[in-house]
Order: C-alpha cells, then structure tokens, then sequence
C-alpha cells in the first residue's frame, strides 16, 4: 500500500496537489471519484471526505482536505523537494496568500459556472452566474497578471507548490471563455509549467 | 512607528488577524477602512491593497493579505505564543485545512448576503442568494459542529489561529439566522473564545 492516497478528479483542483505529490517523488496512489455519476455523494466517499469533495489526502494519520493545506503539507513533508520558501516565514506567507486567493477567490469565481446551487436555487440566478464567469475570472487573472504572478515564478526566482496551484486553473481559462491575450505573464508561465514533468504525467493521466 | 499595520474593518474578518496579533503581543497598530464609504476601493487604500479587502498586514517587509496567510505568518513569527503547531506538520495541515474551510467556503457562503454583486448582476439573484444563506451558513456549521471541531479548541487540545478565525465567523450566526440551538459545541466554543483578554480587547474596540 502506497503512502499516500490521493483522491482527485479529472480536470479539477486536485490537479495541483497531484502534481506536487508527483514532483515530490512521494510514495502515492491517485484515485479518481467519478464525479460525473455523483460519487463524491456516495457513502463510501463521504466517509473518507464529509465535505464531498476533492482532493482529499489520506495518510496513515487521517484525512487532509483543501487544496491549500495540502500543498503547504507536500512542501513540509518532502523538504528536499523545494517547494516551498520553509524557512522564510514572510515568503512562505506570500505562498499562502496567493495559494489563498486562488481558493477562496479564483474557484469561487469558475465554481459559479456550474455549481451556481452551492448559493441559490432558481434557474434564473443559476443563468445570471454563469454569464458572469468570463467577467469574474478576467477580473480575478489579471490582478494575478498585473500584481501578483512575480516571474518567472509565483514567487520570483522562487519554484513553490503556488505554481502547481496557478497553472491548474489557468488551464480553465479557455473554458470559462476568457481572453488569454489579455494574459502574456500567466500564458507563459502555464507554458513553463506544461514542460514539468510532473506536470505532463498527470496531465497525460487525466488529471 | 508599530512593527506591523492592520487594516481592519468592524465586524469583518480581519477580526482573526486582529485578535491573534494582539494575544501574541505584537506591536501593531490596527487601522480602521471605513466599508460604509467604499474607502477599500479608494485609491490610497488599493495602494495598500489592490484586492480592496481586509485585512491587509503591513510590515518593513511589505504586504501580507488573506486571512489564512496572515494567521499562519503570525503563528511562526511568534512561536512563543503557542497559536500553531509550529513542528507538526500533520497538525498544522489541519489547521490550515480548518483555515482554508473557513476563507473558501464559510465565509463565501456568508458574503452571498450582501456581496452578490461578485458574482451575477440581477436583483432576482442577489435576493435568491440572500434567501440561502441561512441554509448555507447552517450546513457549513452543522459540519463544523459534527466533524470539524474537536475540542476543547478546534484541533483538540492544541490552540491556535484556528481558534480566532472561527470565533470570528461564529459571531455571524445570528445575523446570518442560523439557529445557534443546532450547534451547542460551537456556541461553548465561541463563549470560551470571548472569555480571552485579546478577544475581548478587540470586540470592545469594535474589530
């Protein structure tokens, strides 16, 4: 039995901790929850995850939920992997901040496409929502483009598991019909990243 | 001139940050945004800011945002206070998980309120938003109530930064009109949080 187990699905957030697990060289099983057919709704799921969501960690010490918090335990647990500024309390709080933005901000913004029910109930606010998505994420990407996104990393000079964060939702971007034009910085690090190979194992996996 | 800047706002959730600063003793000065009068989205303030939000932690370093960073920031550049657990990376992932619950899915639950505008353009949608919030805001602390606070403090017996971020969102329920007789854990939490000198400094001082 590996490690770690790793829930994820295709195409979500868990792209990021995937990726960063698989730079790390860690110990993992990445198993998918078919989303499509409601798993994450199932029993069996939900006694692994109560929120009904991915990614969920599982080690020998239990369950780790939230994108962030898991990136953040990556970089502690594998050290000589360098994924994280650990021993800079001010740059890893920058990590967090912009790990932060993209979680509570970014997804948010993209959740509204198609689970637009996490916040009301009528069709009509549902349609409202979704044509404000390539609004929303414009907004939110170009504040990363203009202020936050320091080059060539997230950091700077500095690789962390935020750039495993960052390109997991630019690769949304065409999907929430955004312009990427307006986006060179974050085109071309999303293109950096794509060269990863950590990266383009899971993207070649599905994840 | 105070080692660290906070720009709070009453009520908000800059409350955490605020709270936490002050029960490790730091030398701060916490400075008022006056949301009434959209001073966030003044230009002196999205100097500081450029997301227009609070908090926001100024140092000689420069700037610090979103609530889970600056709680966590604050845990190491204090480790005397005890607010985290600093050498136990697992531990600290569920801190930060508990964190990231709170920024990305809590309080997001609690913005539909009256910050609809975020995400969809119609008043039939601000109002169908407004009328799930207390579904919304009673779910996500039936979880916390059920699965996520351990006791006597969020992580069992080690207290940290958790702590005051949930306070902070606990003090919403009424307003949010969630029935606080659902949660009795939650409610003994918040009791004991308010009997604290540093909560109890900054609720009197209006954060």
């Amino acid at each position: 039995m590996a490690e770690f187990t790793l829930y994820v699905v295709n195409g979500s957030c868990s792209f990021a901790s995937h990726a960063a697990l698989e730079h790390a060289g860690a110990d993992y099983e990445a198993i998918p929850v078919d989303f499509q057919n409601e798993e994450q709704r199932s029993e069996k799921y939900l006694a692994v995850n109560p929120k009904g969501r991915v990614p969920a960690l599982v080690s020998g010490d239990g369950i780790l939920t939230e994108s962030p918090a898991i990136l953040a335990y990556i970089a502690q647990k594998f050290p000589e992997a360098n994924l994280a500024p650990l021993n800079d309390p001010w740059l890893f709080g920058q990590m967090q901040s912009f790990n932060a933005y993209l979680c509570a901000t970014v997804h948010v913004a993209h959740a509204h496409k198609f689970r637009g029910y996490r916040w009301a109930k009528e069709q009509s606010s549902f349609d409202d929502m979704q044509a404000n998505v390539p609004r929303t994420m414009t907004e939110c990407f170009q504040l990363i483009e203009s202020e936050m996104l320091k080059g060539p990393w997230v950091l700077g000079d500095t690789f962390s598991v935020a750039d495993f964060y960052l390109v997991t939702m630019s690769r949304w971007l065409e999907f929430d019909e955004v312009d990427t034009r307006l986006l060179p910085a974050v085109m071309d690090h999303r293109a950096r990243m794509h060269e990863l190979p950590a990266v383009k194992a899971v993207a070649v996996s599905g994840g």
